[in-house]
């Protein structure tokens, strides 16, 4: 693991939804840029002195040196933006798979150098966006790819939070310290952290891309560097048309990523707060409520794949995260033994990073130009 | 009443709104433009003969020569857009308050030409905006009005509605018939019919007037005439911003009106489906969920004075716009007693008619131009 | 209308939901035991002078003296217990169809009573069981029905409300004073003005009959004379059991009513507090919404019929009272007139009052014998 | 871990659940009663051969002969009920702490030895009572131990399960094969398997004690041998008073547990199937939603401390058994290091299973004679 100290949010998450099925063992780790702290770190999570490192860099490299039984079988990145691309180019370089938060890169000048370096070197490379893990956005996927919805018409995807309602960056909050600063976070704060989830999900589940978009971004918070509010105009490559709200000022909310789709012949809506129901709803037919379940055998294979016990006991965010270290790591070993990887387990790649990249770009070019329509 | 046949929707809910609280009795009414089926509505109500007319313009001269405690002492206009402003006009002409449909008017002209005869005439002019009357809409005006919310930020306004999925205007469907024929709707069908719902509980709510817009406006199935969905940016005159969703192709969609209002200190939301709860949210505050009732003190007076009964017994649509009905007749009896007017005793005016005209009008010309943003 | 002076609540509510639908006209009343605030009320109603009475007794006289085309066509009694059945036998007695309100009487043998008079004379009398007029009501009793259940298995209707968690009838709070006044209430408070509507709507819905049942019941707050919780569990004539839950001190709780059932094949659930929404479960399928509305047509005929608008715009309790009102004037139309009356268009009858009587005696009995199961 | 093998359904979770804070290692397991498949399960969880047992005596013995810095800690037991009791006694005599699954034992007179055994070698004993385990279950406890409802009066508790509808273990499935079976369950299928979550989590929360019960117990579906359905009149020992609703036929529930509790100044509520949020109401007040999260400041200290991630990244029924394993595994870290453990980590003890053991008795006895008060 790259990243992660002790005091870091994502890096424990990761963590747990790497232990959870008990399949990922943690081997090693350069948890910080300061060396101690990662030793620190690497102390309280009972790794061995010699398996904790003190910068990426010579993680990679010692590593790479171990007997293949024994070294570590792909990297996990959960840095802050402006830390994905490099670690992530010098481990492909030296032959280890990534597993890489999101967003994949501090530009799209960096993610398109990743993409390439991926495509030579033949390895997997994920990303988490989580959200996309969950069992009923597969569920949504699959109807849609089924044609239960008929032609898509239009997509609503919103994603609002309240936690950066005040300038809380200046009063020492680390996350929102990184969050909120250009040399960190990259050129966007609020959709480089949300709105690409947002974008992430509306284009896995529908199976559609967007192909231009209308940004209205705005810095509520005086004094804020970087954006902490956007409303979106999207158009998609069928003709559909959609809003993508995405907002860290809407105060009270906690984290209510939401999308609902409606086709010709029926809509579907999912709300990532109460993540284990999937409603689909039809003009004059009453409305479904699909509830996750691994006992569930109207579902398809797709979302019980990504179910680990029965209906009405929740699984939340550490499992949605959970399945995608499980789907990685399978991909790993599948890649390890040459044999065919089951492609319904699924996992974000390098393609919805470069993608991501290119949306958060897009939006705040149309942002800064008062909203004008933009390719992407 | 002019209009609101036998075979019409909203006739008879207007009826029945009229009816609710016993203080307001239908006494004539010219109900169709086909005078057989005026009669037969007017018999099928039991007025008496002489008053059920075969023209609005017949029904206008012959009450205002009736004796004052025996003519009509207001009209209700439930005709279709395009049969708004004449019969308006022409009663205000021979002296008679005025309620009438949303969207005010046919057209911007038509309706600055009443707002100008209203203002002539100094009579009274209400509009059957009907979801600001429910009391948890009130409520919200109020706990905005009062500053619990602090500056507003952010307004999320959509009404999604699924029912114009399909070309069901081609089967003779009556409402769907109307609505999406130019010469009887106007400039616009889903603008028209339910996006000036959204607009105008948007600044009723907030107290604050949208400055400047960008559509995104579609005509989503084949052949159809006028728009059926809308995606827009807003801009208001306090600097927040905010999204304006409407749809008549959001397939299961019944008639989900919502708004969420976003504001420095907190948030909150409202539902119309549901209309008897408020949800206000804070950060790091339990959410609270404020509910209509009669009993309920902790309401404002504002939101009690639109309750009849106490919380848990559900009032619906129906006692919304009798809301509004009370409310005008008690106003023509403040106008006629010469007294005062309770100002919480509100209703929708000429002036949110005329504003609401000019943002159908705004919203389709920004639509036609790609999204060009559009003063208001 | 005997009963409903100004200040009572279920009077003004029984008033606005017999003027809804435009086909019932007040034209008469005895508001009051006292004189003068009866003619106070029949003033502010706008009735005839001559038409306001100082008593029931002279109303029931005087209109049966007048031409059968004034005379008022049914009673509308609206008094609190005791003063049901005397009232009732009086009208019946001078040929005056009968719509009290529930419970029917001030003990079962006053029930009883009323019941041969009923038969005796072959005159209508309803009840006004309200919660049994809502829509998705006659929905989830016509699924029963038809089979879609099968063999129902378990029930449990539950009705909590906190409005007497405190001794309020010792500040003089009227509707708390005469429900828990013995000499006015008879013999119980909370089952017979909530526990009695929980057990009417477990027997409509489900065509099932309790047979048999054990209660505990309780006087939570100090110095209660009668009881203001009770828990108690049923037999059915079926075989099935059930739960019967019913508390006026479930403190926070306003109003809410709810019904579930179970049988071999599904569930069905029901909350009158969100009446427009029927919940339909099955074990291993999506869970289904029915939703109230006119335009539902893959609603029952019976539940469509008592719609008045379309989906999306909610009815609530007036309007659910205003259906009994609806049918029973139909009713008594179809009864002078000498046609069949409709029987989807149905009402709570005086063998329900008489069962509800006998299940609020039974209950008590059982109360006070520490919840031995007693017959009903 | 003693059962628990790659069929069984718990074990898995059990797995996970000791897995995701990183702290558990599964160091050895006697995984089945059959060698051959426990042997199978521990290689596929990547146990050393040495550590994999056919027994669970087997690896008890040896394991107490290993260095005290190799051996277990503790032991989980995750066998059917009658398998509980013997290891459970074994590992205590042999000096390790225990974590065992409910209900404790086979029998009260089992678990009353093991109780007697607990004292007697002072160890540690837990048992994976996961519901009470959630954040705003600990929230619950701490909003009435705090005061905020006032003296509770009433309590609801319920667990409508769907599952066992149809006679499902004549057809082979495992889990309902040994639940339904008196020779693995003991005296009780569904009071056993789930009414003693409900009777637990009821006094978890309020800190009452049920002193007598009435009860209704049915085995609805024929020809099986156990319990599937019971319905439960409580009294409590500060006389508040209460019904407990179990199901296992109630067709379409998933994982339904519920408990709402009543005081003299609010009520409070929670659902497991949304376990993030606790609803606390209070006349005439607006009712709040009080949210899980890490970040929530305004929750109480005991249920921050089992929440591991901020709020509207939903935690689920993992996270709570975690939070058990979590808490047990510190409180033997305490043990052996002689220190204070935090009395907020807590978990469900050795009187837990016992009271629960008393529990299922005593409603099966009171089933069998009709419902009789019986004295817990």
């Amino acid at each position: 693991m790259i990243g992660g100290s002790l005091d870091a949010f994502i890096g424990s998450v990761h963590r747990m939804a790497a232990a959870l099925d008990g399949t990922i063992e943690l081997v090693c780790g350069a948890f910080s840029s300061n060396a101690a702290r990662s030793i620190q770190t690497g102390e309280a999570l009972h790794l061995p002195k010699e398996r904790i490192y003190a910068s990426y860099e010579e993680m990679i490299v010692q590593e790479a040196q171990l007997p293949a039984d024994v070294r570590m079988q792909f990297v996990s990145i959960v840095t802050p933006n402006h830390l994905h691309a490099q670690p992530a180019l010098l481990a492909l370089k030296h032959g280890f798979h990534v597993l890489c938060e999101k967003p994949l890169a501090f530009s799209v000048a960096e993610a398109e150098q990743l993409g390439i370096q991926v495509k030579e070197t033949g390895l997997l490379f994920g990303l988490t966006h989580t959200y996309t893990a969950y069992p009923m956005v597969k569920e949504a996927r699959d109807l849609i790819a089924k044609g239960k919805l008929g032609t898509i018409r239009k997509i609503i995807v919103e994603y609002p939070q309240g936690w950066l309602s005040a300038p809380i960056e200046s009063d020492g909050q680390k996350q929102a310290g990184w969050r909120t600063d250009p040399a960190q976070a990259g050129l966007s704060c609020c959709v480089g952290d949300i709105g690409t989830h947002a974008e992430n999900i509306a284009e896995y589940i529908t199976g559609l891309k967007i192909t231009e978009l209308s940004a209205d971004v705005s810095s509520v918070v005086a004094g804020r560097k970087l954006d902490d509010d956007a409303n979106i105009l999207l158009r998609f490559d069928n003709g559909a048309k959609g809003v993508l709200i995405a907002s860290q000022i809407a105060n009270g909310e906690e984290n209510e990523l939401k999308i609902r789709v409606y086709g010709e012949h029926a809509g579907l809506e999912w709300l990532q707060s109460e993540p284990n129901t999937l409603i689909v709803k039809q003009n004059d037919q009453p409305t479904q409520l699909r509830r996750a379940g691994a006992n569930h055998s109207y579902l398809s294979e797709h979302a019980r794949l990504h179910c680990r016990i029965p209906a009405g006991h929740p699984e939340g965010y550490i499992e949605a995260m959970a399945n995608i270290y499980r789907n990685f790591s399978k991909a790993v070993h599948s890649f390890e033994d040459q044999i065919t990887h089951n492609p319904l387990l699924d996992y974000p790649t390098i393609e919805d990073g470069i993608r991501g990249m290119k949306f958060i770009e897009t939006v705040i070019i149309s942002g800064k130009e008062n909203a004008t329509w933009k390719q992407l």
